[in-house]
């Protein structure tokens, strides 16, 4: 059965929402195992548990926290190069758009490609002039149903790929599974 | 007299709309001459011409459109290494939130670092959970006020820098002059 | 059997000859099916085709070239949201190193990532202080044995993960399969 | 005087002889007061000290090290706002070509552009196939003359640009003074 973390580091309390909303969207997927940590709550065996992950981190200064970088440094030195081929994507919440989550995330699907991950982004829509096209970006909380929507949707492709790439359920494929993609979709 | 261009492409006029706006702000700064050009009604001369440069593009796939790539590859040969030193910011209208703006305005950036210019962001927040810290961006048009007033910000500063590094009016200096940065200044 | 798909942009040949070192990698891997084209001579039925995509451009300002570019944008309105799910990768050359490679094959992928791919690098070193973690990079043409199994390991990774990926053939899993991964391995 | 800081985290001590390498650089230029400091020895007054940043950090999983990124989230609180205007440039060790150093720069000119730097690569050659375009970049430590000379360039065009913005000296313009640019140059 795919296993899915939902890894994040939060202050305030904005990405840790985020990371919630991802859970319950993976979740939507049959027969994947997920579990949700906070970097304070983790260690690398999580990682080296998880098929994928959703790795999320605020947005300060245009990049990740210093505390979510600390944590992937804290075992390059045992781990780097043993955990290639897991499956990852990004989220991050900023304090006003424009403010760098796009940013964000490409900084953290590097730090995953650093390790060997396949990361990918959302291609649909989750509401009028809403994607996740890099990951989820958030300006503080998600409050909007589709930002909320925005956030699960992230979770349940996750989830999808690890169904069809890790599982060979080829009948989770969002080409093939017929979930609704986009709010224009009948 | 400082020289200011606003410099786009634009198919669906979005990103036009900004251009037009980021021209007031510019405008809030007496004394600078301003251009406002697309990318089919300008040439090389006008690079030359400006000291400060306002460049815009659409996002098409995460990125700048081909035709402004192809915009700057055109004169490549005859003046790359011989317009260093002048100053630039930039600006995005994407399909939706997280749709890769602000990677545009990261990549229009970096076509102008590749021809020895100075980039800016502005630090401002037009309005609530709204900035423009590696340039504007947008979903769709500007519409709400914070949005228009964003797109003013970025012609301000940029009309700003120009006064103060290059005709040297260090009274124009943002920390100086003592206009409104903030919905929540005074 | 898995279908790798080697396209690239080249104008004085030096991103050719990557593309011609990747489609050997690429061969490490048996029974995978391999196509080396340009642009020119590529449509979009090569993209539908693929299970996996090796994508390489030169690094023409920092970023991909308006001819790259062009190729995606022309088939955006037909086949956006159709293709999602595949394995891609970025090559790229340019003048001299620290010339933005690096960036350009984040704006390789950046373009990927926006069809829905799911987008790796390679964490192995093919020599002495050379590396492949977000694509090939190359100033000019690849000469050193390093450079050209560079290219080499870039092609086979992709084998190796649409093999386990796409195939199901988990024993091509590059920590299973038992390949040299860096000079410093026995 | 125009004031230029060179500052820089570094553990085996190659980005640190990059800093050295790049202060003799902006000493060519007559008339910069220079320091150069690790962030073990620096503090906020530094920042507000200088008109002209060369900030340097090794690559760390293609990103700024957190120790780096800690300096800087150190002082959002009291500083963000009230900096805005200095001059920034980037340089970055990496472990392999093609591991991440240019990210890492855009990593960094990101961080200033988040607190209004205005921030700039360097066009110039310093050799056969080595440019620092986006900062410069390094695996390793420098040994070849043209690594040394590419780290002097960047103090040195960093020198020349507070020179020319700053202290209104447009005798040092790049276009102007006559400095060599590229090995091709008489």
């Amino acid at each position: 059965m795919g296993k899915v973390l939902i890894l994040y580091h939060s202050e305030d309390g904005n990405t840790g929402k985020m990371a919630k909303y991802i859970a319950e969207g993976a979740a939507e997927v049959p027969d994947i195992d997920i579990r949700v940590k906070s970097i304070d709550e983790a260690s690398r065996d999580d990682i080296h548990w998880c098929d994928g992950l959703a790795l999320g981190s605020p947005t300060y200064l245009g990049t990740v926290s210093s505390e979510m970088k600390r944590f992937w440094e804290s075992f390059v030195d045992t781990d780097w190069q043993k955990i290639d081929g897991k499956i990852g994507c990004a989220f991050s919440s900023q304090g006003g758009w424009g403010g760098g989550a796009e940013l964000t995330c490409q900084a953290l699907m590097t730090i995953m490609l650093n390790f060997g991950f396949l990361v990918f982004g959302v291609t649909d829509y989750s509401g009028h002039q809403f994607t996740m096209h890099y990951g989820v970006t958030q300006a503080g909380e998600p409050r909007e149903e589709k930002q909320i929507e925005g956030c699960r949707r992230l979770g349940r492709r996750l989830a999808e790929w690890v169904a069809v790439f890790v599982d060979g359920r080829k009948d989770q494929h969002p080409l093939v599974a017929g979930r609704q993609r986009n709010p224009w979709d009948k």
